[in-house]
């Protein structure tokens, strides 16, 4: 992920005449210089995706005047949109159990600005992580959970991450199951880690049930959370070759790369906005 | 696959102190040099695997005393075991319909004889492939099928394997599924490719039940017939990237080369005894 | 590769400000819909690329016309351009040796289409592949070539090409250096797969090269041709994983499967003009 | 990287019959289970690589006389042999320079356990890196270097190592050409990662480099160290894609990950006595 000197506006809307003239002269108008664009138009959902890279070529740039004026000119077409200049950091908060690797691979990936987030807590069940939040200067609140508690820790975690402005939540490997409630709160700007090619081996253990099945392949998905458990719009997997010689210990430590990889790489297409969510489906305007 | 000049022994046996011993020691006395051994032991299923290449070091070595005395050695062992020569080709037949990249590919193969095959009959429920058979001068059968005649075709079809002395059946893109008289015949020497990472999208049209689910990955898995339908020993499987401008007849397409590779591959890793049944998994001495 | 319904535009000029508009003005003005674009500006050569499929709204629409009216716009960004109907076949001339594996690869794809090309022949300076050819119903010209013929040689494969009317020349696998004069004539329109990771391993035997230097993955490379023998513009490039247990041969049989993947990519990537030359690079707008 | 219970035993020898059963008989007679072995002969280069996991059956092994008598036995096969035990960590010293990125991934596989090594010291000719290895408790030592004092820099290194009781030297982006001397050394247990896949783009700027010639895979390479500078025994090479869209300073942005998992696994295959070192080549017996 490359640090631009370059906004980036992506919008979609559905698909009719004129879609991206509506954006591309309204760009020329302003001045502005595509650098980079790729949009797609989905014909079965008849749904039009953009995301234009630009660069405006006098001084002074006003993002206010140009969102108002370009707000105008997208109404019609019931088109939504997001600007993003260069450089920002989103404001994300991360939630873990125990497991640290994903943490981990973030946290370095924070520091050394390769993914341009601003991470202002991490949220965990368990204490066990907090030297680790500690030594990079992170608020770590310690939300213990139980059957009974799920309601207010919830609560809790919820006023964390309004408290802290997140505009993304990362579910770096939370080992609990979020209430439809939250779940509908988080939808579609929460990314969990699942450590499985979902939609296979769902739910509880998947590298066991990897193993059982004698598959020669595991992976990891990272994809939006909505209210279908394990079931939101995926944005990236990748996998691992795996033979005869890994038992389901093997595989869980194997899978720890793909897994750290695979989420990292989903973070970094979601704030550079080359993710779109429509229906239950994402377009992703990957980088090679 | 190479072409080898060297022997191939094979076994397996319940895990006991001196498994490997009794292979290599009778080698050894039999002035046979290893040029590659590979043994794995299934601590979780008690179970161990051996796989040696070896070039007798003087002339006049006697396959048939080999086996007979190795066979009283291995018997205190429970071992079963298998001895092949080089440059065997293993006799085959191929069951297809009416799509021919995979049978184009094998055939390519085993006619540069990069496949140790010797491909003795082909055969279909479909005429269309006639013409690519007859190019490389291979019988073809056309067995029609319907939900009434479907025992007297398997039956047809059984006679055919058994008078082309097959020892292996092909399942190169064959959509029918087998009657359970049918599979338990080939169970575990008749391999099929499915178009999806199993166990996930079992049944039919696997790439749009993928394209519904907006996976980022699609898959094939080779494995091995058994009396559960899609659910047979996996050998190998491999994947592809898919973005979401692929709708379901895009992924058909791109996953013609995956599931050619991933056949191959597989057919490969039988041919050269790679590949141990045991229970419901394989254990695959794969080359890279 | 899919077979779709829509007109391909492909444009370059130098960077200036108006040059997406330019093109999806015009679109949007001839009542195109556009359902996938894909724009990049290299800062480093100041060089504007595009690549636009499109359908009319409207019956009637005349390329002709179009392209008379585009053209005078172009005109003014110093703009070259193509325009590509749907579902034209690219007409190919496919130049081998004695190697079949990518012959046979492309045959396949282009008798399936899922390759747009439409092979116009088949020239070899061996007689070995023209059974190959002559069950495709492609016209095999062996055109034998010593180093005292070369000249003439070259004249009638010219010659050969030219009659023809190949818009692409596919260098599949022909193990003879061209001349300067030869490369100088199919500069940018002639692409050659070269099996390794160029610029790695040039010239003659680069398996041998690959196993002398101990290397642990083998690859191949799908390049333009141009005046510097092994340096033409990259388009794709592929690896496969290779260990001690592969001895030249053995590099030499496992690559032929990624140079018939490598090539053919190239070869999609090209006739659905989603490749852009410039300087020594290329830009490419590849499908994951 | 499983820890596992089992003893590893790595030999090697010139090819000769009985090179399996030497070790495998010896195992047998000394109540040793074989859970894996992998042997192979190079045919090119007469010479015969093992290396065998075991577990004693009974209690009370002693590899001291296991040692003894199996010395015995290899000297007839002028065998070299290392015998490791369950769990061992083995001491490294780590050299980097600015970058953090392979020392980062380095120190969380060894805080978790994950790659069994004991992180004795870091090295660096820069402060940098210092509160890293502090915060994993490890002593750091800064040795600045500047090409009139490389000698004694040197020296102070090799101390340093020496001191640590080192068994193995991880050059984790460490940006300094080591002496003919300090080559020598550390020839064969030093293990460099090399941001390109060599042979291509030895020395400086491998990225710079790649961008020049335009190609479509960045990779890296994990090394010996000997006396012929970025040419050393090759252990494992990995790659991924690059594009158009990815300028110089892109490549060595994602280089980062190939990097880290390129060196973490070749140290892993290290410590785990998978590789075996003849000549300028490496044998690995590497896991999927």
């Amino acid at each position: 992920m490359s640090t631009k000197d370059t906004w980036i506006l992506a919008a979609q809307c559905p698909s009719r005449l004129g879609t991206v003239d509506v954006v591309t002269r309204f760009l020329k108008e302003s001045r502005c210089y595509i650098t980079e664009l790729n949009s797609f138009d989905d014909r079965l959902n008849c749904r039009f995706f953009i995301r234009v890279e630009f660069r405006p070529e006098e001084d002074g740039f006003d993002s206010e005047v140009f969102q108002a004026e370009f707000a105008a000119r997208a109404m019609e077409f019931d088109m939504s949109f997001e600007l993003t200049p260069p450089g920002r950091r989103l404001p994300v908060v991360i939630m873990v159990s125990k497991a640290d690797h994903c943490l981990n691979d973030l946290l370095y990936r924070y520091r050394t600005g390769q993914l341009p987030i601003d991470v202002r807590a991490v949220i965990s069940n368990h204490p066990d992580l907090e030297p680790l939040a500690a030594w990079h200067g992170i608020p770590y609140h310690h939300c213990p959970i139980t059957a009974q508690t799920k309601p207010q820790q919830e609560a809790e975690v919820w006023r964390i991450i309004q408290e802290a402005g997140a505009e993304l939540v990362i579910l770096a490997r939370y080992m609990q199951v979020l209430s439809p409630e939250m779940s509908e709160r988080l939808s579609g700007w929460a990314i969990n880690i699942h450590h499985s090619l979902l939609p296979g081996f769902k739910g509880a253990k998947p590298y066991h049930q990897a193993y059982e099945k004698g598959v020669k392949l595991v992976g990891a998905t990272a994809h939006y959370i909505n209210d279908d458990l394990d079931e939101g719009p995926i944005i990236t997997q990748r996998v691992e070759p795996v033979d005869h010689s890994y038992y389901p210990e093997d595989m869980v430590a194997k899978g720890q790369d793909v897994e750290c990889l695979t989420l990292a790489r989903a973070i970094g297409y979601h704030v550079e906005r080359r993710v779109f969510l429509h229906a239950r489906r994402t377009v992703v305007f990957a980088r090679s």
